[in-house]
This record gives C-alpha cells, structure tokens and sequence, in this order.
C-alpha cells in the first residue's frame, strides 16, 4: 500500500449559506457548519484510503466568528496524519466579504474517521507524508490530539500519554 | 437572577432517522447527528438563559455506534454548569430497538452555547444548582473541561489550570 | 401479549421552527405541523406495537395559534386507545416563549396508525390501559371517534353508533 | 366583492415522490402528504380571495392507500364553500401507474382556511357559486362539516346542528 | 405502440416559493427554478413514455424575471416532439400576482429526456401528434433545435444542418 | 476598475451525492445537479463582480454520463469572459471512483450571471484577462455563444452575428 501526500485528497467545498441554514440572528446554525464539515472531512478521508469511511470522533471546535445568511463559505479539509485504519483530518473554515474579496478564517476544525469495509470493519490505510511546514506541524500534533482522545475515553493512562504530558511541563 | 435546576430546561428531542440523513452505509451521518445535538442544545440554553443562544464550542465527540435509517433516536440535552455567560450543556443520545422496545446509550456530547443580545453581545445569566449525583458529577467536570478549552485557546497556561493539571497526578 | 400503559410509549419532540418551514407571514406552515405531528405520532404508536406502523387517519385538527419563525415547539404524543391493529394517538402542541418561558398550548390533533407486518398486513398490538384521569377520559372518546370515522367512510350506519349518538340528546 | 366559481381557482400539483419523503416500507410519509395537500389548498384559497390565508383546520382525512418512492402524484384543490373569511377546500390526490398510465384515487381530504390581512385579522372574502353536480354536492356538504366542527370545538350546541343532526334520522 | 397527442401527458406543478430557495434579493434562486422545471419534464416525458427518463440535455433557458419568495409559480411542461428514444420537452412557467390575479410569463425552457429500461439502455417510444397550432410550431422547432444541438456537440457537421441552416438566409 | 484574471474567481464544490437527490435508478437527479452548477456558477460571478449577481440564462447542457448515489462530484466554475454587466461562466463537473481515485468528466454546462445592485439594476464590472490556453479557447467563444444567444432571443439578426455565421462556412 502506497504512501500518499496530503495534497493527493485536499478537499475543497465552496457553497452559499442559504436561508434555511440560519439562527434567529440569521447567522448559521453551528450545527450546519458542523455538518457541512463533517462531509467534506468525509470526502478527504476516502480519497486518502480509498475505502467507506466513517466519523470515529470531532475534537474540540471553537465557534468564534459568526456567518451571515447568504455568505460564501469555503470548508477545506486535509488528512493530518493516517494511524492504522484512523486519519485525523484538519478543516479550516473561511469566509469571504463580497465587495473587498478579503477570506477570513472563520473557523477550524479536526475530525477523525475510521476506514471501514461492507460490513463496518476496520481496514488498513496508506500511510501518510506530510510535505509543507504547515502539513509537518499538524502531523507532529496528531499525535498528541490522539493520546488525549485515549486518556478521555479511559483507554490510557494520562501518565502513559507522553507527548502530551510534555505540554504541562515546557 | 434567579438561580435555575437543570430539570427546567431539559430538552427532549425524539425523531426518526430519514432516508436523505445517511451515508452509503445506510446509517445516520455523524455530521447530521451533530447538527440534530446543537438544536437541542441551544433549546436548552434557552431555556436556561431565555436569551438568544449562540453556539461557542463543541467538546471532543465519540462516534462508538452507528444509528441505522429508521431508527427511533432521542437526543436528550440538559446544561451542566453555567458560567458568566456561557454554559456547558452535556448531550445523550439514544436509540431503540424496535422490536425489543430496548434503549442503549448510542452517544455522548458537550456543547458550550454563549448568551448574547440582540447586538451579539454576551449578557449575564442564573447560576445552576445541580440536584442530582449525576449532575453534580458533571457539574464538577465542567470546570476541568473549561480550563482545558481554555488551555488549547492558548488563553490560560497549562500551570494554572489548577483542577485540569490534578488529573495528571492522581 | 402484555398490555402496556401510556407512559411506556409517550413521545417528545422538541425542535426549533427553522426558516425555512414558514409561510409568508413567518409562521410554521400548517403542513410542516402536520408532518411533525405525524411522524411523533408515528414513534409513539411504534413504541406501544414494536412494529412497522403507517398512517390511516387524522382526525379534525384546529389551527388556532401562529407558531412564529424561531418559536421552540414542543410536540408531545401519547397512544390513546389500542384497537385490534390500530391505534388511536392523541397529540398536545406546546411553545413556549423565549423571555417568560411561559409555555403554552398551540394545538391538538388525533391520529390514528395501523401496526402491520413486512407485507403491510395489519397485525395484532398489545391493549392499552390508562391510569391518569386525562387518559382516561381520552380513552373513552377514542372510542366515539372511531365510531364517526366508520361513519363518515360509509362503514357504520349512524343509527349504530351507540355512543356518538348519545352526544346528540345529552 | 364579485362572486367566483370553483374552477377559477382550481390547484393542480403533479409532483414526484422523493427518497427523502419515505417511510422504512418505502412509501410517502403520511405527514409528508399532509403537508403537499396544504400548500395546495393554500394556493387554491389564495386565489379565490386574493388574500394572505392561513389554515384553520383539517378535516377527518384516511390514508387508504400506500404511496411508493417515485410514484407520481397529483394533488388538486378545489374550493368548495366559502363563509365569511373562511373557505373549505376539497382536496383530491391521484396516483399514476408508469407502466399503464392509469390514474387511481388514492385520498381525499378537506382544510379550512381563513384569509388575513397584514396583521392576521380576518377580512372578508367573495362568495363561491358551485357549477358541476360535484361543485354543488359538496357546497352542501361543506355546510354540514362546518357545523360539525363548530360542535367538537365546543362553540355550537349539538341540538342547533340541524342540518348535522338531519344526518342521524335519514 | 400508438401515437399519443401532447395533452395525455401535459403535467401541470403549481407550488409556493418557500423561503429556504431564495437568494439574497429574495427571489428564487435560478438553479431551483432549473429543478423544479427538470422535475415537471420528468413527469411529463414518462407520461408519454411509460418507461424510465433520464434527462439527457437542456438547452438555451433565459431568465428575464425574478420570482419572489411567497409567490405562486406554476411550471407546465408539455411534449413538443417524440424522436426514436428521445423527446423534447416545452416548459412554461407562470407567476400570478395575489392581488390582481393575473398571471405573467415568467419563464420559458426546453429540455430533452431519454426513455430507459432498467439497465440504463434506450428504448423506442410512441411518436406524438399535436394538435393545436402551438404544438405544431413547437414540433416544427424541435426538429432545428435538434440539429443545432446535434452540431454543438460535434456529432452533425453545420452543413448538414438544413433546417438550421436555412434561418441564417431567410 | 481593475481587471482580472479567471483564477481569482474560480470555485471548487465538492460535495456528496446524497440519497435524496437522486431519481429511481439512484442516479443524481439532472435537475439538482443543475442547482449545484448555479450556485457554483453564482460564487464565481460574485467573486469576480464583487457585487450581488443573478442568473440570466444557462446555455445547452448536456447530460451524458449519469452520476449515482453516493458519489463524491466537484463543479469547477470559471468565468470565461465579462461584458459590460454580464459575465459567462463555463462549468465542468468530475466525479471520482472511490476505489481508483479515478476522476472522470460528466458534464459540462455554461451559465450567464449578470451583476446588479440592491435595487436590481445591472452595474459594470471589471474586464477579464485570460492567461492559460482554455481559458483563451474559452473566451473566444464566449462572444460566438452570445450572439448565438441574442439570435435566439430576437434581440439581433441572424446575418449580423458575424462570428457565429462564420461557423458556417468554415
């Protein structure tokens, strides 16, 4: 099985916020971001392994710039780094102002999803290269975003985590 | 203000899982029960606040069980602590067999929804007082799980996240 | 076959009133309430048979409040009477206002469903017996009621309609 | 106000059934159908008065028939009596046969609906003259249901239904 | 197979414009107006058909009038011409004003639809005679639409093309 | 008003074909893919214009390859060419095969967008430059295009469409 680079299954999902999407301060709905999100994750994860793949978990997501009603919206999700059968996936959210053209970052993301076959198993995927810096950094922190997953769900020992126990100490 | 019980604002949310909410699989896609948990959840930070609520964050979710098409799923979203003027609101999901009439536990989620008025400005709200073993458990937790938030926000240091750093000792 | 009280198979559905279910007076479409309805009725009566269950009748329903835009609405179902296959679903319309948080009562309506097999063939559910007084009183109606559906489809003569006549000379 | 006749304001909605308007035996959710035949009804009423309308009520309506994904549907609204502000319509929904093309009855149902000005108060509307022997037969109708209504809302006394009560002694 | 005449499949959808398919003048975007008109030429090609359709093409649709949300838009699509698999479809589409009444020409579109079997393979449908004088020049028409886009898609040289050819020295 | 070149505008949607989209061969139905193209086609447009754009036609769209459930599609929208107000955009639509990582054509659509302001009057917009060697192929085209356009509308005469006629002769 053939490594693959992050660029190989970028997945890039402009679109509108429509009306439908909207809280009461015609802003979208947090939980449309989030879905919208999760299918472009989805779309990347199976591009990277080439198999049906489904949402294992979403790390913490901060909401701290609101979306108007009618915005252009582009979600843009990367594989980070490939495990076993598990890819972590970062999703960076922008938006952009119709009369300057400026993108903002509006928000960011991380979801993990697991390659499965027919009948929900989990399968082995290719590995991962990260090339650019930025690639290089979030792979170096998938690490310690997975040893953190496992000490919440109780599957490790905070004391056995240690990239992450490192963080307490710099 | 007066301070609320988490029973006046539980929000029950039952419904069925439609054949456009599923993935090849068949079964509910994680980003559309995200999307069902952040309505719930923002009826019970409503209901809390009785202000206008905007989602702030959403707290590391696990996807341990996929939800088939037709399922009969609740989702069940109570706050857990609020603060200033936010709140954490702890959200399980259920689902049920339906020839055994049997509920199991299909997932479990935190949500964080800030107050806001009609300017998006955050307003104060009630303090919580949790009756329950349960919510004062998760009462507990919910600070842990705010330093922790505020941490990977780069807004507090790892040193002074007093109660977050004793986990790491015990 | 044991019989079964209506707790065991009451249904909530709370939800918001998103924008795009509203009519040119942004209020909640009289249809999409009648979907809600419906498919709350259609978990309750799912609950009590543990079987596939289909729509067969709505009974008179009365629109007497607008649900605004935003509104959180609260549709709480619970099985009336149990029949041979069929049961009769009595649903209560509840919203409530975001600054008292006041609820109150929006709607009423009966529904009645048929429990069938892979085939669509109606198959036997378990009795229904009510404890609460409102229970009650609503089981003895549901039996009126499906005497004027009979009725009203030509299956029944009104002289036979024992006790719906009786409304009549009371 | 001129008079007008049924047809000037007959509805046809000939639509397909959607994937996602189904039910777990693959047939269109009765909710589904309640809320085609009441924007159809709506159309219908809107055009006889020319106004904003808003449903009041659905009458008794039985599902006698299943509906499977791709059928095509045909609702047709008719006006069949108008009161004061208020109109009943009458609401006929065909099924097609691809293969042979036949068309077949597959329910029937009746909405009232009243029309509003800007700030929801009622205003008047014109008169309907029926035509057809259908037009005409269920004009008649139309007069008995109303009084029916008016008795289960508690606003008529059972004794002054006379042309309701007529029914029970032919 | 018997020839059929265009009013046996006429198909006739008249529904609202609801809020969540409007841009942000709040008018129906272009694209669900392109959907709905897809959705009636479906309809109408199976009704002369009887079998699968698929759409195979659509060609030049001008949209010279916005359509605001609320409004009552009526698509009629009507069979202009029957070639060996294929036929061409004539969309009117229709917004009426609630105040006055009147209905305006809102849009025009022609799109062509394929018959299948079940594996995807063309198969031969009824020719179509029309009758009125529209048909008749819309029949004539499809024959030089056919051709132009015959040649736009390089399967026809411009030559060839004589009925086509002929507008450019009338 | 500073012109500018296709890549500032172009657009990516990537997106899932999700289950309530497709027909009764769960193939993506014709019209919601060209729902997707006019919101993709409106993102270019909008980002070249800087302005609020509505779509004034779509030119002959050919539906060659269908697209099943399930299938991860992206519609790349480019400008091709602006007038004074309008602006072409050529559309190409890949889907890929999850198990090669194939991607293949499926279709290919041109829409027209004209810019306008907040009271629906079209505004001008700033010329576009081609740099690659499509993009050159395209704009060439786009001028042949709308004569062939503004013929159809009756808005110009055959014999002064210059470039167009000479298609013929060639």
């Amino acid at each position: 099985m053939e490594a693959r680079h992050p660029k190989s299954s970028k997945t890039i999902m402009t679109d509108l916020v429509l009306p439908s999407e909207t809280n009461p301060l015609n802003n979208l709905f947090g939980g449309e971001l989030l879905a919208r999100m999760d299918r472009a994750a989805s779309i990347a994860a199976r591009r990277h392994s080439r198999r049906i793949v489904v949402t294992a978990s979403v790390n913490h997501v901060a909401f701290n710039r609101s979306i108007p009603v009618g915005s252009v919206v582009t979600v843009e999700a990367n594989i980070s780094r490939a495990f076993k059968s598990s890819m972590e996936i970062y999703i960076d959210v922008w938006i952009e102002d119709r009369e300057s053209g400026r993108r903002d970052k509006a928000n960011e993301a991380i979801y993990t999803f697991v390659a499965v076959d027919d009948t929900s198993r989990p399968v082995q995927i290719p590995e991962l290269i990260p090339e650019t810096d930025l690639e290089k950094e979030r792979f170096e922190g998938a690490l310690r975003r997975r040893q953190l997953s496992l000490v919440l769900a109780g599957k490790m020992k905070p004391n056995e985590a240690t990239e992450l126990k490192a963080l307490f100490f710099d």
